[in-house]
């Protein structure tokens, strides 16, 4: 019953795979036309790099027999979301309609070769820490259209989700901070707004904006591109309070030392909107 | 009468956009409740790095006033897609209700890094071939659900768009001519199937493949992962009589030597699939 | 600037108005061409019950004049959503053209007749429980499609909102709690798949059970169907602890009683599934 | 092959409730990921009130196993939408997964309730009228973007549907009379739009207005808040000649007096906007 | 405040004009970077035929200037739906950017020319049954998306509108009675689903039918395939009784004849299924 | 493994498929009502006329069995799109429950009808100028949402298809000259926004404009409105160097002359917008 998905599943996959397809082939594909409807060919997708696979669950689907397909078509998986790849791993495997499979093809490498690179740059993070009990986290920094896509990856990748949006937890950023003029007022009205299961979390630069915020009655601290020395500071005196998220421009060099400040959480909107794709190919026997 | 992009314009992005904002602020944005609708705000959105612009148009409409917001709201450019930008440059800037301006913010910098990322990365590599006269062409290794978008950023940083789906041109690659049997068969099916405005492109691995698929009626030859050498021996027979295009894992580094052979064109799948994104952001006065 | 919404607005009403519409009008409203396009006629809508009034934001876009309407045509609002309307106050009145008038009567009434159902229904509840430090919130027993825009209401007559969905919390209740085994091990596994955004509420019918739900780490409990004894005990027990909510068939006879006891937060489902309709309609002069 | 339906059944109601799915799914249920692929529970849908079952056939369409769930799991109808129902009817039951299941619990039981509510109110009063000769009959007061599905709901309860929409009917109603001068010029105006299929009906007040639609051609007269005596007056001189229904907040303790006049049709918005819901759980073994 | 459209308008029209827009333009116009943003041209449509214009309202929507095209562009009607029209005809022109003008030419066009061509056939039939009391009908043999729009065309042309499809009025075809057995059986069974707005009809292939449909309670009878001399001893024997409907491969040759029998309405099915379209183009000056 | 589709099929169609059927079924098909679930009627669709079939695939994906209809229920084809038929020609037959047969009846033959008609006046072309070397190809002239499916039957009609649109191809027409200034400036921008898989096409009406379009390096020229003596002359002097289309108002008449000049193609605008429907109708037994 692996159906390559890791649980849980995002929402909405299906209607962005249809608008994927449909953008690769508009009008049509003139060159289905080349295979007879009785032709069948054996294939396999197979990684060319290292890392952690993501989008099985979508290429399975994709790839499935069509009911006019011959029947002894079939795709089968050999790996799940959230499995480590080394170049030459076999992840999805079948027998199908060359016309039918070369339609689906770029789509379905598409999917995996994005959300693997997301899943794939975010156990990097993850592995980075693994020795401190400090969560990596992802942003909003998504890429339009895909965020519940991105944030699922980021899970296969050992990564932790952030709120999904605006709607589902209040973020009190500089901003927000500027435009109410203290931090005191605006968490204050965040808390008239709240509901009985909502969090808030506002974006600090400094130990005397966190000391506010915690007054104020902040439940979750961001601390907005400090450095380790007045990381370690605010933990020594917040740690256990509040929750403590770093963010700020923390790469894959420098995401150990501010896990060893102590910090609850490290957010990393790179995970989202800078990686890589991770390569992958099909290929016809 | 500037609108902030370069002609030809994307089809679809309005969609796109809603799409983005929804994705972003589902049920509600509990935080646009701590403004008043008096409040205003002046703004403006800058450059963090070096590079090309892209995605203005998007921000532009997007953050123009609504009909609810204070008179003197305005939301102004001073940059076009396709501007090249250097850290502190302000793109666009205007007056805004913040519960409104902070609403939208995210949506419109996700456009904006992503579509810069990608047209800046173009742009390093037309600027390595900027001798020669070949172009830097994309593929449909893009982007699930953004590929007009994508494409529009290639051409942003100075790039040439390949066919945008199966639907507009035939390539036969690999898998096309291993399920047909050989290049000669293939070609000879899609020029039934063509209309006379189509060209048809094949894929090739060696000298021996290009001068089946010439010899067949191809109009375009893909050279694929050839090294220098041999591309150079394909340019040397076949320059004038098809048009010769370049492919397969080039780099920054190595796409000058392409150039050098002689080739027509230069695909790179990197331009869309692994770009990263360039940074900017919304300061509020 | 009054745009009649309270704040902070829901999301997705255009086009629910819009299905709804459609689904009045259908392939077109035969009765629009008895009328010319010169004929105006003066209107206006009145409450004909007491409550709170909600759905005016949605009424006013609706019967904005349109762009072929004669010029002299407006659409004003005398009142905002969650403003206490008595039998003839008037809510929003203008010119339009009748034909125009009368295809959107219906449907702005009927938008307005729900939701202010539910926002006077929500205030009831509220003013019997104003004495008391406790929060009328909803729940998720919404009519299908049209939940933002209930919990809008809600929000509208004083209530607070619980999540919206699934998605923007962890609600452990009784069948989760069967499935799991026991309350210890369906919290255990929700904290790994919560967020540090995210708190776990668990659904308890008995002083043990909220004992076990404590100590496995909920942040909320709902005390279910229990009597105003047993709230007493718990709330005894564990109030500041943990957030309390009771829930389970309290009506406007028995709410102030729960909100007695000191429970935090008191959930009704009936504000949303069976509201009556208050009583509204357009007069045309 | 009992569908769970009751004959005609609407439209549109797949799209209807994945649009509520949709509401309540959101980005995903976390808590799906507490439960194993392979893990199933036994479940029941029992009634806990007495009225009318209405939505069977979504809740068994939405509650069919998927192709991921275990194959020993099943979905079954003991009731069908129609069908009376006392505390403790069991109408669902089936084998699960248990993530699956509680994913999609409350969309169904949120349908259930809504509907049998609203079969409920209207099968209370048709039973009132049953000895008369007279139709229940709904009217467009009905929920935004539930007009099909509700209108089913009076057609479960023994009711029978007015017009559909502004699109399947001429109704002149009293705000279409004075935009027009006088019944008589806005029903001869009505006959030149109208096609050989349409019928026309007039809102009275009067029985002198009676008098002038009837002259002027109309089909059908609506008695809008007339009491009995007066009803009773047109009935004798109009019966037979032109169709006549009763409107205008008739309850169920006045419904058998107006039917006692001998009117064709009485119709009672409240069927569709005031209905409480109709009390159901599911239950896990 | 002439917007084009002929009173009541079809619904829906806007989407569909969307669709046109998009099957047309797809990823993008590239011709219309050939042009600055700053030039302009001055345009007009006019017939090339002669017949009766229809589509007008939609072209002059398509066509207004958009938010960046220069100040001094504009468009205006000089004729509106339901008009006669001859070669040389200007029916719309303007002033516009010539890459926006060129990119929506064809579509503008293609509504046009497909809705005046049905207009103008309607109004041919129309013309040769002028002196009879007898209506020209559509039927539902509409081309697939389009039937609002073409039943609009074939109103505006002089014709009258069927139901508009199965869901506002019932019609028993042949095959229906073949399935239910008999006419009397199977309009007993459509009297128990009807509502009291709504008629139904019965198709019938020869007199002695005729009489069990009337004797069944049907309310109008489409006479199938008769000729002359059998539709008028129909005439004459239910004339007034019930509404009398000739259908079944009605020409412009034979429509006169058929109308001389006294039959009340005409349905032809050609008008929407096989008229040709009305030639008009779009000169720039 | 017949799907009824000619290869390659067209995209999109299953949504206007539903569109279609969502016009005719709208809120519902009361006429469904008159029959038992358990009710089957043998049914066959045949051609009243002699053509090419075109539309099966959809007519066949529309007819069969739903999963609560009877078990021996089956939807059978005898055909294939493209193929010839007569009148008395079965080209899909079936058993089904009545109620649903004859809601889904309308639309199934609304589309057979419009493109077979399509199919067969294509056919009638292209055998016109069979013993030519020369192609008969469709416009961008179709029908408002059908281009897709249009241009589909031109293929089963023995056609070949233009451009889908203005994104697959650029054809400079008589008004992108004028506004362009001249030939020679509208080929050299188009050139410059081509990509290297993109042919230019120019529209002529002398052999000048041939002749200065040639050397502005066209690769395809319309021919347009010239008659047979001027074509002859561009055919002598052109063919081989560019590709000659023949266009304008061309008609079964006139089209074997236009082939005998040597013209590569012939463009008809009125295969799409003109054809007249090919009569099918659907018998139960």
């Amino acid at each position: 019953m692996n159906s390559g998905w890791k649980k849980p599943a995002p929402e909405g996959w299906v209607e962005q795979l249809w608008t994927a397809m449909s953008e690769d082939v508009g009008a049509g594909d003139p060159t289905s036309a080349l295979f007879s409807d009785e032709a069948t060919v054996s294939w396999y997708i197979e990684s060319q790099a290292e890392g952690i696979i993501c989008g099985l669950g979508i290429a399975h689907y994709l790839l499935q027999p069509e009911p006019d397909e011959p029947e002894h078509c079939h795709c089968d998986l050999s790996a799940q979301d959230g499995d480590f790849v080394t170049p030459g791993t076999t992840v999805l495997s079948g027998v199908s309609n060359p016309g039918r499979l070369l339609t689906k093809e770029r789509t379905a490498l598409n999917f995996i070769m994005h959300l693997s690179g997301i899943a794939t740059l975010t156990h990097q993070f993850v592995r980075k820490v693994e020795e401190f009990d400090t969560k990596i986290v992802d942003t909003r920094k998504t890429t339009p259209g895909l965020r519940a896509l991105q944030k699922y990856a980021v899970r296969c990748g050992g990564g932790t989700n952030h709120r999904m949006g605006l709607y589902d937890g209040i973020m009190l950023k500089d901003n927000h901070i500027k435009a109410q003029g203290s931090i005191t007022q605006a968490v204050q009205r965040a808390k008239q707004v709240a509901g009985h299961m909502t969090l808030i979390e506002v974006e600090c630069e400094s130990i005397e904006m966190v000391r506010e915020a915690y007054k104020a009655g902040a439940n979750i601290i961001m601390l907005d591109n400090m450095d380790p020395f007045q990381m370690s500071d605010v933990v020594r005196e917040f740690k256990g309070k509040v929750i403590l998220e770093a963010s700020g421009g923390i790469s894959l060099e420098t995401v150990r030392g501010v896990a060893q400040t102590g910090v609850d959480a490290i957010s990393v909107g790179a995970l989202t909107h800078s990686a890589k794709s991770l390569a992958f190919h099909l290929e016809v026997e």
